[in-house]
């Protein structure tokens, strides 16, 4: 369905003078004065279909504001603020109290205070709308930029997330977990709610990679994003890719699955060239990140997908599409 | 329930140093760099609370920006962007057609563009939100700043929103109405559905008027937020505020709940010196609206509305609260 995403795309891609990057990026970037660049990027998050109905309210503010820092990241903006739209179908005090405690904490840490917003009832459960600012500086870090023969790489383990989502909805459809699914759980969960959104990594990424995009529709969906706005192809070795601890166990087609395909995660996939390697990672050391190579950009619009004995796969797994 | 919108502000109402004006005012204002700020509101619209789910899409799309423009007019702001965020139950190409041609056919007019934005799938019904920026220079306009002794203006006659919405709901509720109601609503509505964000007006009262807002909760509430941030009174006279031709007719008490209490109504309601009189005549000549001064700023706290015989009236119909 990820034609019904471009569908709706059109009719809202109308570029404007003073719009240096628009619809379709991790941010929209824009003037506000000469010289004076703002990213900005909103997120809508429902109940039901982004969260689960008994989420802890701490997480979910956390994480509502998190997948926006997140794009202020792939940018390598630095946060200036937010604002948050929020409808409840009533009014809780110690949910309220939980909720923004999680949004404040993260705010804090990031430098990106609240500053404004709308409060509405709602009939159809929690729906929150959060909107991010950030200043940011030519080059811009778009996901049109990729060069043949970058390199291609990703922030942190991935494939936890996905994970996680799959046992949260067994269990919230009533099947009971056994003893090593409940464990894994609690190892997993942590990347699905309480994600860190790679602003530090973001900022030190200007002037040393060329496209950036976080993976929250899954490493090859964005990738896809990245090749079809660079009109480039590449090659992906799965040897390369990071995959988090707790599901190294899996079985390969599962695991490859959770961290090709698995949605909802915050962290950065970039390309940058050769040159560059040394200085980024010492930039994924400064950030206490590991940064994984794990590929790189040719010409052409293919990506290939190469297993352990450097056979391509034909048998991808497919990304996470919101429209679906 | 205006206590429970008290109450969920203080969960989100946070001062950070960059911030020019916070939580609570029509916008937020912040420092983009050293004389560079930037005004940003953003907006929920539900189906079934902000809208029925049989308003012409076209309709919507100019009145989800209206309502956020209007809110860029009561801070004096010039419109640079906006993004927006929409939660649909399904695709439907001739509604995101006429949506989007409502949408940019007032985005155009107001040099707002939209930059970028969110769609997302809702089980929930339409979900719209939208964000707008526009830049603005100090003093700026916000609630706090009425003075004693300060005119109170406000722009466009008033009342026809009340009554479409009573109109309509009622129909919806399977209703029929009367021909001379048809032919009212047909009168009223488009101050419903189509209201003209006071951009122009906005811009033009830098630097002449003092507090400003726009009276989306109806004038009484939105004067009383006005009162209550800068810690003042007012007398209002009932024979000075305009009220639309349309309903003229009503009988004294019909009108004045209509006029004093209607929300949904984006005209703007200012506050100035009494030596900008003239030029605030110009400025409402130069934008094509009749502006009226219905009454003064006072100190103490009280607001006093006085009837065609200048006698104080006790009952009081009460603002449009978006969190009862």
């Amino acid at each position: 369905m990820a034609g019904e995403f471009d569908l709706i795309r059109q009719f809202f891609t109308h570029q404007a003078p003073s719009v240096r990057v628009g619809v379709g990026d991790d941010c929209a970037v824009f003037d506000v004065e000469p010289g004076a660049q703002l990213a900005t990027s909103t997120d809508l998050l429902l109940e039901g279909r982004h969260f689960f109905s008994d989420i802890d309210p701490f997480k979910l503010g956390h994480k509502a504001l998190a997948v926006n820092l997140s794009d202020l990241g792939a940018m390598g903006a630095k946060p200036i603020g937010c604002l948050l739209g929020l409808g409840l179908s009533n009014f809780n005090h110690s949910w309220l109290e939980r909720f923004s405690a999680g949004f404040h904490a993260l705010a804090n840490k990031h430098g990106c205070p609240l500053i404004g917003g709308d409060t509405t009832r709602s009939e159809q459960g929690i729906i929150i709308s959060v909107t991010v600012f950030g200043s940011v500086r030519a080059p811009f870090l778009t996901r049109a930029s990729a060069c043949d023969g970058d390199d291609i790489w990703v922030s942190g383990p991935l494939g936890a997330a996905d994970v996680a989502l799959s046992l949260l909805m067994r269990a919230q459809q009533g099947e009971a977990l056994s003893d090593p699914e409940h464990e894994l759980l609690e190892k997993t969960r942590p990347c699905l709610e309480m994600p860190a959104p790679r602003v530090e990594l973001g900022l030190s990424l200007r002037n040393l990679a060329h496209a950036v995009i976080d993976i929250s529709d899954g490493l090859l969906q964005d990738l896809s994003h990245i090749l079809q706005a660079s009109n480039k192809g590449a090659v992906l070795y799965v040897s390369q890719i990071p995959v988090n601890p707790a599901i190294t166990h899996f079985a390969p087609a599962q695991k490859l699955k959770a961290v090709l395909g698995g949605g909802d995660v915050y962290e950065l996939c970039f390309t940058a060239p050769a040159s560059a390697r040394k200085k980024i990672r010492m930039a994924g050391n400064e950030s206490g990140l590991s940064l994984s190579m794990i590929g790189s950009i040719t010409s052409g619009n293919k990506l290939k997908v190469l297993d352990e004995d450097l056979i391509e796969i034909q048998d991808l797994p497919s990304g996470f599409d919101h429209f679906r």
